[in-house]
């Protein structure tokens, strides 16, 4: 099914619509209003031949934090759309790139990940995006419907 | 037993001496040599009438968030040391001074805080800090062991 092409489809994703939600709450302005979903979610779309021009030296640009911020906000917000339970993201990041993100319901860890070389964050396409999301979002409410107890706490 | 003032034993504290140990390791070049312990952990320190000198406009010291984070860095160190299970503290701070800080054990929130005003971090006494770090890691500890499975996740 996925050919490296933008699958359509993949917009209505519940994850992309949480992303695409997040990104016109920023927008206090207006200045998106004549962006289409897609085109606001452009920038999560690194694919290789991007990547190679992004250097990892430095710190990343203060916009691809931004970005990162509400990826995983976005990721908390679907994860309680689909199982009711609270996912709140810290994230701590040194400047230069690397840091540690977890998102947390009640005393349990969903989701956990070592972030680095944050400068090239992104995906190949939006497919891949909203895939990404998808497995992120299954694996944290397999984990709060296997310890329902901790993720009360 | 406690009156106020400091009980000479409580420098001994297990947590005190984890939090010596983190002070003395980011002073490579010996400027605090001379310091005894209890001098070291001084700044820690804030009595009501220092807390009340201490304005909470404006951005907290630099200093002040070096030494949260040597705080729930020593806590993290005591914990792995009572139990063998390694505690991780993520902590992410607005500029302004609030935050929120976790340790993690595994899957497990072993320690989670919501953090304000943190320009006045501090404890009335050597021994109230003391007290402090032991009733957190108490608490760490008795969630490990409740939870031991989702601690080895």
């Amino acid at each position: 099914m996925t050919t490296g092409t933008e699958a359509p489809e993949a917009i209505n994703h519940p994850f992309l619509r949480e992303l695409v939600t997040q990104f016109r709450a920023l927008d206090a302005h207006g200045a998106w209003d004549r962006k289409s979903d897609a085109q606001l979610l452009e920038p999560f779309i690194v694919d290789k031949a991007k990547r190679r021009e992004i250097p990892i030296m430095g710190d990343p640009d203060p916009e691809m934090l931004e970005r990162l911020e509400l990826f995983y906000n976005a990721l908390g917000l679907a994860i309680e759309k689909r199982c009711g339970h609270m996912a709140s993201p810290i994230m701590a990041m040194h400047h230069e790139g690397f840091g540690r993100v977890v998102l947390t319901t009640g005393r349990l860890v969903v989701v956990s990940r070592h972030l680095r070389d944050v400068h090239r964050f992104g995906f190949d396409s939006l497919d891949a995006l909203a895939r990404e999301g998808e497995r992120m979002i299954d694996a944290a409410v397999a984990l709060i419907d296997r310890y329902p107890e901790v993720a009360r706490l």
